[in-house]
């Protein structure tokens, strides 16, 4: 149990940090009382949509409490007794609202954040950078403290393998919601401020007379910060689940935790290191921390099994598996990045009209994923062989360790993710810097700095999207280990032989559901941009002197607040149901070997997608920036009205669907593994 | 034996029917010199591009030969004798050489064909039509009978499940590059034609005054007809092939024939029954002679099962396989109907812009894999528990029968397939017509009719599409069988165990190759567009009373069409090659299990980008013809531009990249079993 005290104790000092950077932050002057203004019109804006949602969800994460209660473990029927279906349904529900405080705590921060750095940025970029950042770092703290924390507990108090997988459900099935409801919300509204605002209007970004400026500035914290953060929240209890769930089996549970808290260490030191010079590059900045985070966590972990109580195979499996994350983020870089090559060709396809943009951006897409999906085998194969070399050592049965030295690849690769979560909230408290700048009219200086913090936040995200996807990736291949781990715990076998055709009709069907899940958000965001920006034309028709931008006259900013929470709340339950009611067809028609082969379907569809349409929005995104910057006509031209389609294109590729995968391949394994005793139990084919 | 003879003689009768429908279309009318003329220009183009494409397609089959010899199916260091490889080497050569013939019998009908249909639209639709269909029915014919007689004669001669794999091998290697190829060519010349004429200078389809009219005429001919030829003709052996090794077995390749000779008995009655009244309806007249031929299959198949011979369970399986095709079809249809909600609602999006456009059919697109998916994967399960009672009746080993179950639903699936082909054929044929009716300044009456062919096309295409695709999908879970069985007669075991991550890792490559595949065909398509676009932009500049349509001023036809034929050979040997390098990479870096797992991964992840790349864009396509017919503004308005755009993306998604998907999990298939004695030998893991 030492490491599990010291996972707790690492985890209350990273409150510690994320407390005082809340406090550092909120300290910050800001004597700006337009821009306290705006900054408060989007503070509300984000609560009033996270109260909304959070409502929606009470619901269901209430229902699905009282289903945990009559059937899981045991159905009530089945004379076992309630007492552990009560342990459960606790266990879920600390998950979920963990989970939900996480994406609290994310924007209580964040919409602190962005009013300080923009008016820092009157003082130059390293003030206005260190307040973004340690926005950002509040929240990675806070996140990965909290989902430590959360099994570090359980797991002391319980020393159940059930109670850490429902606990890692509720952190999922809520993060599944918050991530679809805020990538639609924010997508939305950028679509139609884009849309109707830059390419109709001919309005600047973030110009004041977009009534879709505010939403497009809620959307940012909602979807970007308090989903992202519910989303790596659940990322990290499914890694840390799936490896305590496998550790069981050879008793080195010690191994999780160790390799937990010395990552969240790791981390806290990195994030303390971060800073920039007075004419620093923030870009750089935030890469230099990522790296040293990397390097610390290998040392330090590096140390303690040299120390003696980490076998060094199960060190080289999370070298492994940060080195993958590594690759990826690489991989990444490379297909978006503005200097690199695809971007450029695809900048230059724009010439050529919008069909040739959509049509080059999504080949390099579809280009993306081989190195990356390659690099994630190569990661698990490899980490396998390595710690099966324990299971001969030791002669354990069903290679347990070589199952755990997968696990412990996904939490090598999510080792840094308190740095991730760090960059990544970093992201959108800038581009709301940016916006308040414009909205506040801080002058052209000032906007010049939060342009320069707001593009590094994109190169930045790039990567950490890999890191993030491949470690999901991994995980659920450990997953599917505790699938079969909980399937054996019930007396049944499980071949997932792939000649078996239960098995390898339960892949057809399980790679087909992140491609409907993606349609269904894809299609939400179009249907309610689309209601957005009539909205937007009947502003601009109806209100006097707001085209003209005469002083005073000010859109209904709320109106379109309300019609981005809206079609958000209707759109997101629809598609997280209806990817785990699937799960359960399947396993009730086929049985374990149907859920099995529909595990690794679901798997390698949801990376192969999430990868596509991650890098292809990002490299639309990118090439866009390109043409503005100056390129092939630059802003205005052709080529950059058709720059602007594919980007548009991409919005909802990057920023609701790609993300949004990963956490339905968690969610649809974590079902699996919950209800495996009542497919063994029931199923029409076994 | 009975069955092989079958076989042989109803082959031969359809040879016959082919031949008469041959001299029937060549001897109907056309006194019209101007078609005659472009007529020509059409069908030298053609013949020019398949001679340069032959000409490097024939380097590669020589090269691949040498290996074969040298390598196949025992090294020359082996010292087991060369007699086998030579024999191996002749079936590849045979194999690749009717692909090829078939690719030039489809050109050599088409390219007359079409001249008929014009002229014969004069008088009427039915006149029309019957030589549109015959036309297309010569290549239905002599394909089907080709692939029955080659595989059927050698079967007879060397009883070796070898050379029936290396003649498979030879028909699916040119399949790949003559698909690809032709692919490319026609979705150049049809983008570049559309853009720069349509939508650039305004004027309308197939204007004569376009440079680029002829080639994309001549690329319905290579593309959709000689391709596609190739293309079934090698889906049709590789079911056979899958069946005939499965089947020897358990005994039992006379099933094979008597569904493969009882499928093409059906196919010619009903391509001899198909025919149109004088006001007839040409969609449903080619629809009908699918359904018809469907109950004749299995009357016929049903009275050979009751008078003994065929187990009534193989029988019910070849039924779920029909079954199953005609559900895809109806999602196909479903998804890209005209009269159905997908393109409506696509349709409306495109008032909202391009991006929307982009955003709703690739949505749709997603949505439609799941219920064809599905299909294939209920199809193979209940076939394969189906055919195993006869295991379990015969008490056979290894679940032989249910292997060949799954191998028979292919075969039932494909069983119309000479009725498909005809219908398939049929599309570019009345395609042409139509451009020919356009340059040919045939009038507006004849224009009616000739739109009605060619929609009728674009529907049943739809239909034939999913029958492919699904038949591919069930085939490659055959071959996948077949790759087992071809392992262990090498004295390996394979396990094909998910868990094990050497598979895993095999799956998780796999995955990508469609995805890589797609992307560089795409891209050859974007970059040779392009290209081509600029063409046409210097000629209406250069060449002095083009763009006004002055008497006697002829564009530079050839040059476009060179662009077309250079580019298109440029970039089809990368794409096929690297999807045969990465197959042997995998399995020389991880032996017979990476390999399998690889397979999986490549049919699951080709299957859904197939059905995705081709719904999608046959839904663009509709979607803009549906707002061309008067909805939405009609032509001309924005929401026209924007389909137009999304028909544009659309284009190689469902005419390059789509259905050459169909051929690479083939040729993959096929590559894995013939080196499975290299991967025993020789893998770094095992």
């Amino acid at each position: 149990m030492f490491w599990v005290i010291v996972s707790i104790v690492v985890s209350v000092a990273a409150m510690g940090v994320a407390a005082y950077f809340y406090r550092w932050v909120k300290a910050l002057p800001c004597t700006d009382e337009k821009l306290n203004d705006i900054g408060k019109l989007i503070r509300d804006g984000a609560y009033t949509f996270i109260k909304t949602e959070y409502k929606t969800l009470a619901i269901f994460c209430g229902s699905v409490s009282v289903v945990i209660l009559l059937l899981f473990p045991n159905p009530v029927w089945s004379g076992m007794g309630m007492g552990k279906n009560v342990l459960m349904m606790v266990a879920y529900i600390l998950g979920s609202t963990l989970s939900a405080a996480a994406g609290v705590v994310g924007i209580s921060i964040s919409t602190v954040a962005n009013v300080k750095s923009a008016f820092a940025a009157k003082k130059g970029i390293a003030p206005a950078f260190m307040a973004g950042f340690r926005g950002g770092a509040v929240m990675g703290m806070a996140v990965v403290a909290t989902s430590l924390l959360g099994t570090a507990v359980l797991y002391l108090l319980t020393s159940s393998q059930e109670m850490i997988m429902a606990f890692s459900f509720g952190a999922s099935s809520l993060a599944l919601f918050a991530k679809a409801g805020g990538g639609i919300f924010t997508k939305t509204a950028d679509i139609s401020a884009d849309l109707a605002g830059k390419v109709e209007l001919g309005i600047p970004e973030d110009d004041p007379r977009n009534p879709a400026v505010i939403a497009d500035n809620v959307g940012d914290n909602v979807g970007d910060v308090a989903g992202m953060g519910a989303d790596l929240f659940d990322s990290n209890v499914a890694a840390i689940a799936a490896a305590v769930i496998i550790g069981v089996a050879v008793k080195r549970v010690d191994l999780v935790f160790l390799f937990g808290s010395l990552g969240l260490l790791a981390s806290i030191v990195g994030v303390l290191l971060s800073r920039i010079g007075a004419n620093g590059d923030p870009g750089r900045a935030l890469n230099r921390g990522t790296y040293v985070t990397c390097g610390i966590f290998a040392l330090f972990t590096l140390a303690a099994s040299l120390l003696g109580g980490c076998p060094i195979e199960i060190w080289g499996c999370a070298m492994l598996g940060m080195v993958a994350g590594v690759v990826i983020g690489f991989t990444s870089e490379f297909f978006t990045g503005d200097d690199k090559k695809p971007v450029e060709k695809v900048a230059r396809a724009c010439q050529s009209g919008p069909a040739f943009t959509i049509l080059s951006g999504f080949s390099y897409g579809l280009w993306s994923t081989l190195p990356s999906m390659t690099g994630i085998g190569l990661a698990a194969l490899f980490s396998y062989k390595l710690a099966h070399l324990l299971d001969i050592r030791y002669a354990t049965m069903n290679n347990d360790y070589a199952m755990l030295g997968i696990a412990i690849a996904a939490l090598g690769m999510l080792s840094v993710v308190g740095m991730i979560i760090s960059n990544d909230a970093y992201g959108p408290i800038v581009d709301n810097a940016r916006g308040l700048a414009e909205m506040g009219g801080l002058g052209d200086d000032v906007l010049e700095i939060t342009d320069k913090l707001d593009s590094a936040g994109n190169t930045s995200k790039a990567i950490t999207k890999g890191f993030a996807i491949g470690a999901a990736g991994l995980t659920v291949i450990a997953l599917l280990g505790a699938f079969i781990e909980t399937v054996q715990s019930y007396g049944a076998t499980v071949t997932l032989n792939l000649m078996d055709p239960v098995v390898f009709f339960g892949v057809l069907v399980g790679a087909a559901v992140p491609a409907i899940f993606s349609a269904m958000l894809i299609l939400g965001v179009d249907r309610n941009a689309q209601t957005m920006v009539k909205e937007i034309h009947r502003q601009f028709r109806e209100i006097p002197g707001l085209a003209e931008g005469k002083e005073g006259v000010k859109p209904e900013y709320g109106k379109c607040i309300d019609i981005a929470a809206k079609g958000a709340i209707r759109e997101l339950i629809p598609a997280g149901l209806s990817a785990i009611l699937i799960t359960l067809a399947v396993g009730f028609l086929g049985g374990v070997n149907a859920v099995g082969g529909y595990l690794a379907g679901n798997i390698v569809s949801g990376l192969l997608l999430a990868l596509l349409m991650s890098n292809a929005g990002g490299l639309w995104d990118n090439a866009k920036k390109f043409i503005e910057s100056g390129n092939f006509g630059g802003k205005g031209s052709d080529a950059h009205k058709a720059a602007v389609i594919g980007d548009t294109v991409g919005d909802p590729f990057k920023d609701t669907a790609g993300p949004s995968l990963n956490t339905q391949i968690t969610v649809v394994s974590l079902v699996s593994s919950l209800s495996a005793g009542l497919f063994v139990a029931a199923s029409l084919i076994h």
